[in-house]
């Protein structure tokens, strides 16, 4: 067990991500701990944020925020699509985005392609504040790789969501034009995507660059942002590309259950802080 | 130097402030570190968030994103009120709210009431990023504990803002219900407060108290919200009191220099995440 270090009788799990900024948690219990053919997969219950799913010794999501983003991710494009029937989410192997789409009635397929089996079930199994134990039978899970299998798609989705990892190792394929490429191929004629774009205080280069991509292949392009505790620097940016104009009164309707999303916040993020709005018009 | 730790030649200072959760920095250089009566203040130069000034070990404001909450203390009430002449700063050292309210023309006179001369006298030198280096004629600087210094005013300002730290400490009385009474008091017929009001995530109890507080003694109350990457779960709370009905379409027509805020930042922060919106309303 490398992750974890135990310390005057105390476990804690320390981020090594960054080279100069370390965020320890202080770890009641290891629920959950298997290396996959992909990486090494835990969830551990945390004194401050619950359970949290830990890929590789980073915290992917948890149980006190894992919503937010799940929401911001899913809510957005599924309000806006005036008829979002086939939804196809890249990654997104904790099940929580799959949840939040679930949640409009007009929806008939949800494919969610995971490319690591184990995320799913470990997930499902133990940390269900975020996955919601999901057994929609409109969910159908797909174990592939999502790059493979977006390219032998087109005209066949309303709508994309990439909900990935940060563009180091696997995911790093998921954040370049030539995937984006499929994933409009891969969309019909007014489909949308979103897709995670990183930090604006630590990953602006990113952020630019996305948005530089999903530019380059929809002629309509939103920027918006959520403040998601967990992950570094809090401000977490969105990238929504569609093919077709894009109404928002359709946000004003918005009348999900949920924890953070409503028809105010939705309408809101995507008014951007000056310092983004003049980076991105750059 | 108890606060900065040497590892394998590397300078790190890890807050302890929260028992379960430690953020590491990695220092690049200790610019400044002394003893005040009241506290230890440091500067120093992190790798991810350039210059911070510390008290007692505990990151109160960084170059990269004191701007954020300076601005966001500043501009929402300077911009509400109808005409800000006398402004009082109660604490903020850091003198960044300072700075943001010197932007409005019509200020005449600016009191900024900190306890520690020490932390004033750090930024203005050190920490210029935040601080401004301010010289601005208006703002008188007092030495004074900030719950003496406005029991003795009597309808004396248009807006005071409480720039506190953590409710812990020198800063606790600074969030009790006498503080703001004397504070209701010290303001003008149409006066407005603002606060900092906390972590919506960690610390929902005292924005719940506060929020209590506040809407005893003031008619009009509004809750607001911005990202601030250094602070404990990046969500931060402020709350605003009014003496007078808030016209919040002053803040279309906002037009200051600077790097967070905007018209429609101003405007969006008051829309609060859906479980914010339900803890306020029980």
């Amino acid at each position: 067990m490398n992750y974890i270090k135990e310390q005057n009788g105390k476990l804690w799990l320390t981020e090594d991500e960054r080279e100069n900024l370390k965020i320890s948690y202080r770890i009641k219990e290891i629920i959950y701990s298997e290396r996959s053919p992909f990486q090494h997969v835990m969830i551990l219950d945390s004194y401050d944020f619950g359970r949290m799913l830990v890929l590789d010794g980073v915290v992917q999501t948890t149980s006190i925020d894992g919503h937010i983003y799940n929401e911001m991710i899913a809510h957005v494009p599924l309000s806006l699509h005036p008829s979002p029937k086939k939804v196809l989410i890249i990654g997104g192997g904790d099940c929580g985005a799959a949840r939040e789409v679930a949640k409009y009635e007009e929806v008939e397929e949800i494919h969610l392609v995971e490319i690591d089996e184990l995320v799913v079930r470990a997930c499902k199994e133990h940390l269900p504040e975020v996955s919601g134990n999901l057994s929609d039978p409109r969910v159908q899970y797909i174990y592939k790789d999502g790059v493979q299998f977006v390219k032998d798609r087109v005209n066949t989705y309303d709508v994309i969501i990439i909900d990935s990892s940060d563009p180091i190792g696997p995911a790093q394929v998921l954040f370049e034009y030539d995937f984006y490429k499929s994933v409009h191929e891969a969309l019909k004629e007014d489909g949308m995507m979103v897709c995670q774009s990183q930090s604006p205080i630590f990953h602006m280069d990113v952020l630019k660059q996305t948005y530089a991509n999903i530019r380059h292949l929809f002629p309509h392009v939103h920027v918006y942002t959520a403040t998601v505790p967990t992950y570094p620097g809090g401000l977490w940016s969105f990238t929504l590309g569609g093919k077709q104009p894009i109404s928002f009164e359709r946000l004003n309707t918005f009348s999900k259950q949920t924890k953070y999303a409503n028809a105010d916040v939705l309408n809101q993020c995507f008014h951007l802080p000056q310092f983004m709005k003049e980076h991105l018009q750059s």
